[in-house]
């Protein structure tokens, strides 16, 4: 937001260092994440504006090359010069390559926080979750696809990391596949309220021109009527930047999962080589770095989104989180990265059935069930039932010599119950497993729900976003402008 | 989630003192937030249980009216006691009022997740959206109706606490509706996520025909499929609670600029006396407090919000959040309160239309309309009209005498350019307000158009939540069906 | 902060119930924290403005029974009523026991900032200190106790959950006492900084007298000078819950340490019976429910923490975080908790020493200790004795016929290397562990250092804490300043 | 932690982009806090083995030179190649130099832990600390001078942003000294406590010899024993940045001050025109940019802190927060970019002491005063005096007749109080300031002592840290070992 260069309108003299430091240093670092997109506003900018007949047809001449030059060599150019915001920098930037006089129309129509508010975080989010949805529908197709093979695959069952009955591998991942899909709703929701270009202040005709023409140029379908609504919200970052935090929490969830799996304790997942990291002191070690990296990650975005959030309420016109805004972009594409590589993950991971089965018995994890055949196959009250199975367990664990069940519960009920103890401790072992211990064809159903929309979401996020969309025809719309001005011009 | 009764299952003796305090008193603060829902669901359990026949009529018919009197008398009960959850708390309560003997049967069918994770958050959530959509509803209806006389009083505009051009109070207001209004549908489509009961554990036929009966009762409209999908999520807990903090965050910025704006130095609002607070040491105080808590408020409610997010990145299934839920639970409701405040607060508030309009004119805040007008009408190039009038208004600041515009302007773009100094410095200076100062048909419109908003937001949130309905309807089946049983039974 | 009576001061009328829900009612939730430490601090103003004769002796006399009446009563209480905060409820409590007429002379010299936020803080954390400080020298002895009986019992290691060289169990428990060890110090630094009571505002020699007093009677050794570093300061709210926060974060270490050892598939450790929790559902289930509390709690407490902080960025005289100190407060205490119960849980978990023995040699642990051999002992470059070793382990791990180690090293070292193959390869599969495998000699020595170390620390907050040591005098002087005046005044 | 180069150990093949994109990229951006830091500590490491004899004089003659040289090119080094933490980075720049076979010795008795979670964060945040110590120092030096000048010029005192009494411009600066001051202190004890090198693993003799002397030449003054305490803490991370983001926290709150104290409507400071930044909309603007920057800031700060701790809540040997590092060590550097400014601010604001002193008198703020003048000199009950000033305050400013103050105080108190009335009114109304207003001599005496509390705090950071006097010397002393060794070696 800050200017570094000096003489800008009221103010004499350069900015001191300091202020340099504690302003535009920081704002700088943002501008890795929005300098395209800045140019890109920019020729739409300054075609619309020539079109209009507002900026002379042959400053536009000069400006339009070289934005497109200036886009063409974005690669090269050290974003951290002149420190500030990527405003004053592309203006500096092109005084130096269409002149200071042409330069001089460039931002003609606008105010910094249209850019920095509005644009610029409206089309990053945008593209970004474009791209994030892309990338869930691959880590939903990986899921479904991985766990279509294994629905019948036992596996054990945890809950608060104890045993609680079983389950299959195949259920297992694809109750991750069910808790991604909600994501691609949420992405869409939040991009249509992010489909929304700033309003002009004031009445002046030649400014509501300008930027219905801007608004379309940009892949906006409609642009606010009111200033505040434009660049005075905070949703524009907040909510896309929820949206993306919360499927890195749901990526940290799984990746805790699969790091606990993978110890040779457990032993249910290997990691393929190049989805691990080695040691530098120890040679053996195959480390789960990026499992960490997802977990930690996931963490730093959710206070990261707490500062956005906090720093947002100040008076309701100022930028108090923006010059930090390099951080909330570059979580933005970790997070993408995360996606990417926890989709990789269970693309390649090798699981052991066999060792998942063989653990599944462990603790007692039957007795949930045994506990349902005593209640609802011999109506034993179901707290009576829960207990009479505790003790059974107690006795079991300690080695002590066993509880009589039927004595244990005509002493509980007052009456006979003519259950089989050693099929009941059998199923509090694990080692009759039965229709009622999984609904199978509920999986299979649900498996075949989860490959269409998986499907679905994978097309739903083809091809490139509305705003690549949009600037490939804005940068086609000046280079026609430009070449019919250069005809006409007899340049 | 901890049970501190003695003997559970497998464990032996009591809990000691110190597992109580770190886990059962923390869990235990909830229940004043969820003791009614877990209730009125054990109403929707016993009933659907007994009329499957799961559970004996007998015992349905003693735990029904010990729900239907707890219910009753919930305002009495000490929620501190037993130390624990909900779920553990009132199975103790009822072991009183029902006897252990059928207590026994309360519990069946279920587990402690699908209460404390799903339906108790849910209907919590679901609740509490309902509430704080006809709260904003009310907040937008002032807005609008305190703007509508207003759209034209001339105000100061700022940016960044700086003056940046004119508003309206109109204006300043309507804003206020656009920003609100978006909550609505944010409102609606979490809770639409929201809308899904808990899945049963395996393959059992009785359990499904179950869950089906209790879903339904509790209003819900459709069931998980998967058990992560019922209770290993956090979305229940997450998403609701962003939702409500997005919208503190607005009441906070709103908060921010009325308690600016009412300082003497300012003085454009003052607070109904019923808004504000004396001070304790100085008599004639006027003291905002409850914006303070408002701003305070958001803050920690951002801050809340990443916790629950950050807690959540443990391994899947456990529930690291869950013990410190109160605090979810309970800002859920003050932010209820923030909002009813805050849209009091906007119908009572005076408004010094004067000072506004006196202070509209300070620190040259026409100039960025001098600008347009340079700019559009005479064709000075955007970035040169931008200096030569920073020029002016440094010069005019520090009282030197007045520089030659014309000058100046001839200087910069070597051309004569027929402005009228005069004018633009009364422009400058703000005394020349015109049709391009304001947008008053835009402003009518949006008026208009939110005025219609605002009456579609009340409509949608009167009358009771679905959650209430569901309540409402739960309770009289189980009487007809208690009553019906009495008979019957002929007892 | 906020005053719901009518008419105090300037302001007319009751307050709006939308202005008590918003201020009021989450202010009175703190009072549960603070109400004893008011009404002490009471009891030193009236006494100590007795003595001064700024308050009538007739007023005092009936104040000070009162005060001392409302103390003893304090459980009775409802804080609810009247909603406010505790100076505004207890002004409201004691007009109902002394009388609105000498209850007018109870505030004298104060404003309500100096005990919200001085003297209340304060008073709270330099209690909570010494309460944690006691709670944290406890689990450092039991720590050293349950060490030092199995410094040399071998177990796995492990670095990012694998298997990285070994460890003995005594040295890991050994190795949390030098955590904690080190928030005794952080305890005392802090206490010291909170150490300051407020000063008067402005020149009356009256002030100044009533405030040393009193500063001395609440256990304080000096005073501020300037009013911000009496009450517009932050740091005694931040600062100490800023290290019990990070007594939080080490104790959810250590417990999510446990929780993992405590899985069946590692089975290093059991809870004690009344260190874990049931399942409703699960009859055989022992869960680490206050290890999860434990987790989340240290989570939620860093959040907190921020939220505090940040709401701290505000005009630098305001309150905002104020209205929510209650969860500062309570999280405060629950802290106290969880090291209660962690000191607990080591005191009394059984560590299964062979399954620890037994899966130590996981994995290749060894592997390490190999390099140092060839690094140390054979003269092996370090990268070269990395690289050589990890291809040993991926072909024992892929089952392939065993790799020819001398050759491995002559072909990257260009040397021959006279190691003993079979030697490594057992050092690597951890099957010789020696004296270069532990430095028993140190561990030795580190358990007497800390031992001694413990009891200093035991020995330090043995007995009450300066709060109440004071308070007990403090309420001391005024029953015999009143048996005193009661006797002079001969009533 | 992660390596992306090929076949480290046991892991065969490249890492895949994803995990690159994941782990890799994150880690690299902290390179550029902590290579120079890195590059020393290879330099002690490499030295001291030489020394020992344990790597051959042969390849630190090779290697020494290369990394002096590294260390002298090091701005020119692409900090992002190849992707990974600095100390898989450092290798590869490395070999390139060196040669593979020398750089084979380069990481000798180290792991990555020791230098990503020991020495890096330890050094960084040892030279942080200083240097921040110095910025606080100045900050302090500027209060102190400003203040003195104007200890007696009256200016309004606000609480809650409300008039409440007076001030000077001096207390108000001087109070602020008192604030900062105090984080003098802190610096000193958080580095205390950095002041730990790492432990050796196991018990190798060498590794002690090697480990104690690199503990010293990077200026450590002892190391710790266990390797918990080495490397698996997180307080050299979580505490020295909780320092610096409380000082972020006061520049904060001053910044919040002093941007509203600059609108036009309070008008009683103006920031130079170096501090201040232009706006690109509006040619007057004179926005306070870099003050919106640090109030921002501190609140990433606090929430950034957060997540350092958050994430630092899981199992106790892992590595979370680590990979997002970047951030942490970016904001302890900002904080000081922004104590520098704020000083820089305080040094040249221009501050409008008649237009303080004018505003000082708006709304009543004397009343304080006069109720003292009440209680202290007519003997008037406290709350009293407080309704009956209310009463006259409500009545002025509502522009009715003038209350009776001396039948008021009859009515309430029962008895003639043989009050001025008029004097009472010119005490509200701030027309009578007096010895009692302020406490000068206490002003002055402050002023005295901070001002030598300042010097001293200027001493105290003069001249350079500990860390940067250990890097001069270990680069002094490989240098000579190198000139040695090459002279020996007849090279």
């Amino acid at each position: 937001m800050s200017e570094s260069k000096p003489a800008a309108g009221r103010l004499r003299g350069a900015k001191s260092p300091s202020y340099v430091r504690a302003a535009s240093t920081p704002e700088s670092r943002a501008s890795a994440f929005t300098a395209r997109a800045m140019l890109v506003s920019d020729v739409a900018y300054v075609l619309s504006a020539a079109e209009l007949g507002y900026t002379p047809a042959g400053s536009a001449q000069k400006l339009i090359p070289a934005l497109l030059e200036l886009l063409d060599a974005l690669d090269q150019v050290d974003m951290s010069k002149p420190a500030g915001d990527i405003v004053a920098q592309r203006e500096a930037w092109m005084a130096e390559r269409a002149g200071r006089e042409h330069t001089a129309w460039l931002h003609l129509g606008r105010n910094r926080g249209e850019s920095l508010r509005n644009y610029l975080p409206r089309l990053f989010f945008r593209q970004q979750l474009h791209e994030e949805g892309r990338l869930v529908a691959s880590l939903l197709a990986n899921l479904v696809r991985r766990a279509e093979p294994v629905l019948e695959a036992v596996s054990p069952n945890y809950h608060h990391l104890q045993h609680s009955g079983f389950t299959t591998l195949g259920e297992y991942l694809l109750s991750w596949a069910v808790v991604f899909e909600r994501h691609i709703e949420r992405i869409e929701q939040v991009d249509r309220r992010l489909d929304k270009a700033p309003s002009p202040f004031g009445g002046r005709s030649e400014l509501a021109r300008l930027y219905d023409r801007v608004t379309e140029r940009l892949g906006f379908s409609r642009r606010a009527h009111l200033r505040r609504d434009g660049i005075w919200v905070h949703d524009q970052f907040t909510e896309p930047f929820f949206v993306l935090s919360l499927i890195a929490v749901d990526l940290a969830r799984l990746a805790q999962d699969l790091r606990i799996w993978m110890t040779p304790e457990f032993g249910f997942v290997q990691l393929a080589d190049e989805h691990a990291g080695g040691s530098s002191a120890l040679p053996h070690a195959k480390v789960p770095f990026a499992l960490q990296s997802v977990i930690g990650g996931a963490i730093m975005a959710s206070t990261r989104l707490a500062g956005e959030m906090a720093a947002s309420c100040n008076p309701s016109e100022g930028s108090e989180p923006l010059y930090q805004s390099a951080t909330l972009y570059g979580l933005a594409e970790d997070i993408a990265g995360w996606t990417w590589y926890i989709a990789d993950v269970i693309d390649k991971a090798h699981f052991d059935l066999a060792e998942m089965q063989r653990k599944a018995v462990l603790d007692y994890a039957g007795s949930s069930e045994a506990h349902d055949r005593l209640v609802y196959d011999f109506g034993v009250p179901f707290r009576t039932g829960h207990q009479v199975l505790g003790a059974l367990v107690r006795n079991h664990a300690l080695g002590e010599p066993p509880l009589d069940l039927k004595e244990l519960l005509r002493r509980e009920t007052g009456r006979d119950i003519n259950v089989d103890p050693q099929e009941i401790m059998e199923i509090v072992l694990g080692k009759r497993l039965s229709s009622t211990t999984f609904d199978l064809p509920m999986l299979r159903e649900t498996a075949a729900t989860y490959r269409e929309k998986s499907a679905a979401a994978t097309r739903k996020f083809a091809g490139p976003s509305v705003v690549d969309r949009a600037a490939e025809q804005v940068l086609a719309d000046a280079r026609a402008w430009l070449q019919q001005a250069n005809t006409q011009g007899g340049r």
